[in-house]
């Protein structure tokens, strides 16, 4: 399968790189084609590995991957036209940190709103499934490297789309049992301001190689 | 010990069962004295519980919880007065849940602040600890009631108020390793800020009796 990869960040490298070690052809885009990390990252990641701007990624993907820092995504996928991304599935990763003021990064929106959502009304048109951003890039693509499974959530107004991304979240390593359907994109609300919280846990931890696992009455 | 439990809500009511089933003597706060969910609980819950206002309840206790709703909890305070919290430990519960817009809930105050900051700020000589907030009220006493254990969390200021904590919690049945110390109170609005996440997931389990466990690398 072809995917664009927005984005060349630690999350955007370590997301592309699975997906070519999967054997599916993977096009980084960032703001401009010939992005230094970008061709770096194109270069090591064998042949089905190419980068360029984020038009030319939302265009070669059938699945297209947000993976840009969250206040910067909806310029980003502007940048990377509604037509290309139309009618596809768009994995929405990002987590809207602001860190303008400062450590601890506030939320550049929340409460009532959320980037997920946002994303979803600027692009009508794309199948966006918000999914992995409660987990570090690590954590995402080998979920198997902690001593017990965890969960994962997905949420999306398309139930066909999160079914695709639940399937692809297996080929990662998440058991399907652990792919948690939160609801439709607003529920992106939750997992975005998960955030706050995650972000403590790394502190208490001293690692950001975590998750959480819902453990039930029965 | 002598705890004032301030609130006649489900919160309120099993944590003050609780703590009288452990032996400890419990007044249950209301706006008034004589409040008729208050006096049907201390009927029924032995001769070490009594009920009041939530001045008398305050004065009362030792330690004070605070168990009233979220978006009271800073007027209910107040009259419980800053003298009889002033030194002792408040055990902070509630969530900021604004429910005047419908469902799902906002959060009233969140991201740059927290209910528990706002009360800290309120009565800085009371030593407040954030706990209990990020599950339900029959998992925050019966722990083990869940088929494996699972993590909670105490944030605050006072490092002593928090050892205290910890140890109360775990006569609730809470596991010492699984008592995760966040920091300064300002952690409050992770575990506030977790109840969007918290309430998706009630519905996709459809059940309140759920709680998260950390998992890690090693």
């Amino acid at each position: 399968m072809r995917f664009g990869v927005l984005g060349t960040g630690m999350v955007g490298r370590t997301i592309a790189g699975k997906l070519a070690e999967l054997g599916h052809e993977v096009k980084m885009g960032s703001r401009s084609a010939g992005n230094e990390k970008a061709v770096e990252w194109a270069a090591g990641a064998g042949e089905s590995a190419s980068e360029g701007s984020f038009a030319d990624a939302a265009k070669f993907g059938e699945v297209v991957v947000n993976a840009t820092a969250g206040t910067a995504s909806l310029e980003a996928l502007e940048t990377a036209g509604a037509e290309n991304l139309a009618g596809k599935v768009l994995i929405e990763i990002a987590n809207p940190l602001d860190f303008s003021q400062g450590m601890p990064p506030s939320l550049s929106v929340c409460n009532t709103d959320s980037l997920g959502e946002q994303i979803q009304r600027a692009f009508p048109e794309a199948r966006v499934v918000k999914a992995l951003n409660t987990v570090n890039a690590a954590v995402m693509v080998a979920p198997d490297s902690l001593t017990e499974s965890g969960n994962v959530f997905v949420c999306g107004n398309d139930d066909e789309a999160k079914a695709r991304v639940s399937e692809l979240l297996e080929t990662f390593g998440w058991l399907a049992g652990d792919v948690v359907d939160l609801g439709d994109i607003a529920a992106a609300r939750g997992t975005e301001m998960y955030l706050p919280l995650w972000l403590r846990m790394m502190g208490a931890l001293d690692t950001p190689q975590f998750n959480i696992r819902i453990v039930r009455a029965d």
